[in-house]
């Protein structure tokens, strides 16, 4: 997957990672609505691909398949197969001269987002944008030469935020891996001196609620991005001895385009300050033009107050060039020359930017726009919580009014109830922030990427029917 | 000045940074071909800027002059000065929108090569170029956040290499002095707790001349390019306590292109072998799309052997729109889609490039294209040596020898002899390259931006006469 980042844009083809976490259906979407012509296919998910493919539609060209084999699997030979990836390059010409793009602006990648909230769209990026998504990124992280980088991050989710690109340039070392879990990463951390890595914050949560709570020997940097980090996570995580830096971005700008900018002085603060301060998404990184939080309806910047809600739009030479085949999608998202990233958020009168939901997120309870993240904090923060997510149940007074889904830590003496975890967030939230219903759950639903699947929790919150209020 | 790499692009216009070491005449006529409008004027420039304007012919636009004052020097005010730079920041309005550039190829910078060879030659960069090289040069020099950075360069040497911009990108702090000697940068460095300068290798020649010889508290990172850095300069900069990281550029690609990529393995080689490496200019860094060693007529790379010489050429997005009014200029320089750089190189077998020469410094003696740098090279690793500089001697029998120019380091005990040098030489370079005549000078002549001008030396080795071979 490393060396195709490279070798299919040197062909002069177009790279699409395919997420081997979805299923058959929904990849099979993805080869015909991508038209790929070659597919290599890793062993693991040979049955997979095959499956996929034979849901292909009769009248699809299907695409020839080569076959990744590893000295940990036995490789099957099968007639699908062309051959397998060492086999193409064994067979290879050393003196291939790379097919250079005709323009800087010639599509170089095509990447399906994960839908959280919809079906998958295909995002197509440049060979220009990936170049300054890659070049910013080091800057914007301060990637030292020769990093030893553990790939946590898969590098089908936006293009491992332009790091496959990145490592090369600064002649990083990769560590890469099939599957993990926290106990395989803290290995490969001692075992190859890694220094840095991305994870999106279920990943530190994970590292964080494992059994190994004893500090690492020398501190690694990490990278989180895609869902805004609960403090709680966000402190346990540098309390292990990783140095978190955090920013934020989306398939639709191949990487991380806004990033926390940490100010010295900020180091003399109490670490919940410090985790509050840091959960902030930040300010644009050099690879971006402009980023702001406007009004949806009027694109009008909303007030620097740090609480007027509204969407955040970017333009910069890493936006995509569009959605394939998608007229509708573009439009809407395309406005003013803006990007807009259907992300709700609020602008810091520093100029610092911090996510609060995304725009589907919402809670509108009483005629007040509530942001879901806020209430999530909360929650983390009770050492009790594994994970959290809060979304919108119907209620008969207020329209909508939160309702928490949870899953608990292993290993707790006592588990609390709703009443408790209702008080604890009446104690930290204006009134109508706490939840009104607290879900106790053995695993919350996610997406492949690890998102946790909200519109899976607002079906199950729409079904338990509206919130009545005999009280009142 | 640093400001002004701002402030002149946001107000849409261009900014010329003028070397203010140049005589009035020079400048006079550096201000008639830009067609300057405004000049801010630096107190201390302040009549040769005026002298330089009095040259202008009658029939030109006179500039608006504004005069840059400071705490240490007491303004004065006159009548040529439409105010002072301070006076018109505080007229200014905090609600101005900057003027983007219609597109990302309309010029932003223009500055004046220093003319060693021939006279000066307006050279004209665009927003693309100078972003690309303010954040390759970062990626390459691998630049963390918040850096403190000496203005040893000049910013008007090829815009300080691209770091004016490069520094607001990571938050460095910039230390900015108008005139410096070795005792100034050491008190500098542990004053502001610098951690990054640049600076041309005749300055760090200066500072390990300097009777300061004790190694530097912590250590500070040098970015050296501009010329071929001596072996044993680079040796003696380490020894103190710098970090020395060497790179190639010109004006015409704003910044630092080809840098000696530093190999974890090579810190096991000893100091001399070391230092023999990091005198290779190296490989291009992201920001360049290519570059090779070529044979000049025929355009054809030359064999990568590591002997046979070449112009180095190369071709990217920092490279120059072009030389400003100069269409038979830019016809010699822009050829295949390279641009040709009027140095001479090899390429080693593994990509290194080295640079062996100006092309009009190479030394044709018995047919034989001797590189005056591989001379000067051993001239410096003699302990009695400050300065060399190798130019070509008219020679009955060779049609050219090498003559080597020499200053001594001060306070020495016994001065070598003519013969003693050529005795020096003879035992570590082959015969053909060893200098037939040495010249003692007290000092060499510079450029203003402290390069050797071998145009003057030449001139001089010609004046001398004909070598002859009496004996043969």
């Amino acid at each position: 997957m490393y060396e195709l980042h490279f070798a299919v844009p040197f062909a002069g083809a177009i790279l699409n990672s395919i997420n081997t976490r979805l299923n058959a259906a929904t990849i099979s979407v993805i080869l015909r609505h991508g038209e790929s012509k070659l597919v290599f296919v890793d062993c693991v998910s040979r049955s997979l691909i095959l499956d996929a493919i034979s849901l292909l539609p009769l009248e699809t060209q299907r695409p020839i398949l080569v076959l990744i084999t590893d000295d940990s699997v036995r490789p099957i030979s099968s007639e699908e197969f062309l051959d397998t990836y060492e086999g193409l390059v064994a067979k290879g010409d050393p003196n291939f001269q790379w097919i250079r793009p005709k323009s800087e602006w010639d599509p170089m990648i095509l990447s399906y987002t994960s839908g959280t909230t919809s079906s998958p769209k295909g995002v197509v990026h440049c060979h220009r944008g990936a170049f300054l998504m890659a070049v910013d990124s080091l800057v914007d992280w301060a990637v030292p030469k020769q990093p030893v980088y553990l790939w946590t991050l898969n590098m089908f989710h936006t293009s491992g935020w332009s790091y496959p690109w990145g490592m090369a340039a600064v002649g990083g070392t990769n560590i890469c891996v099939r599957k993990f879990n926290a106990a395989t990463v803290f290995n490969l951390i001692e075992r190859h001196g890694v220094t840095h890595m991305c994870a999106a914050p279920v990943v530190l949560n994970m590292l964080t609620n494992s059994p190994r709570e004893k500090p690492l020997g020398s501190p690694v940097r990490v990278l989180t991005a895609g869902s805004p980090p609960p403090a709680a996570v966000l402190q346990r995580t540098e309390a292990l001895g990783f140095v978190v830096s955090h920013g934020y971005g989306l398939t639709e700008v191949i990487g991380v385009v806004i990033s926390c900018a940490w100010k010295p002085g900020w180091n003399l603060l109490p670490a919940t300050e410090r985790a509050r301060l840091k959960a902030r998404q930040g300010v644009r990184t050099a690879g971006l033009a402009e980023m702001d939080v406007v009004d949806p309806d009027s694109g009008k910047p909303v007030n620097h107050d740090g609480s007027t809600l509204g969407e955040v739009v970017v333009r910069g030479g890493c936006v995509m060039l569009g959605y394939l085949k998608d007229p509708e999608a573009n439009s809407k998202c395309f406005k003013n020359g803006w990007f807009y990233t259907g992300d709700v958020g609020v602008m810091h009168p520093d100029g610092y930017l911090e996510i609060k939901d995304r725009s589907k997120d919402v809670i509108i309870s009483g005629g007040e726009n509530l942001s879901s993240v806020e209430v999530e904090s909360v929650l983390y923060s009770n050492p009790a919580i594994n994970e959290a997510a809060v979304v919108a149940r119907p209620d008969d007074m207020w329209g909508e009014t939160p309702c928490a889904f949870v899953s608990l830590r292993e290993g707790l003496e006592k588990k609390p109830t709703e009443k408790e975890m209702i008080e604890y967030c009446r104690a930290r939230l204006p009134h109508f922030m706490v939840p009104k219903t607290v879900v106790f759950k053995g695993d919350l639903p996610k997406t492949s990427t690890g998102k946790i699947q909200k519109h899976v929790l607002r079906k199950e919150a729409k079904d338990m029917g509206s919130l009545k209020h005999s009280r009142l």
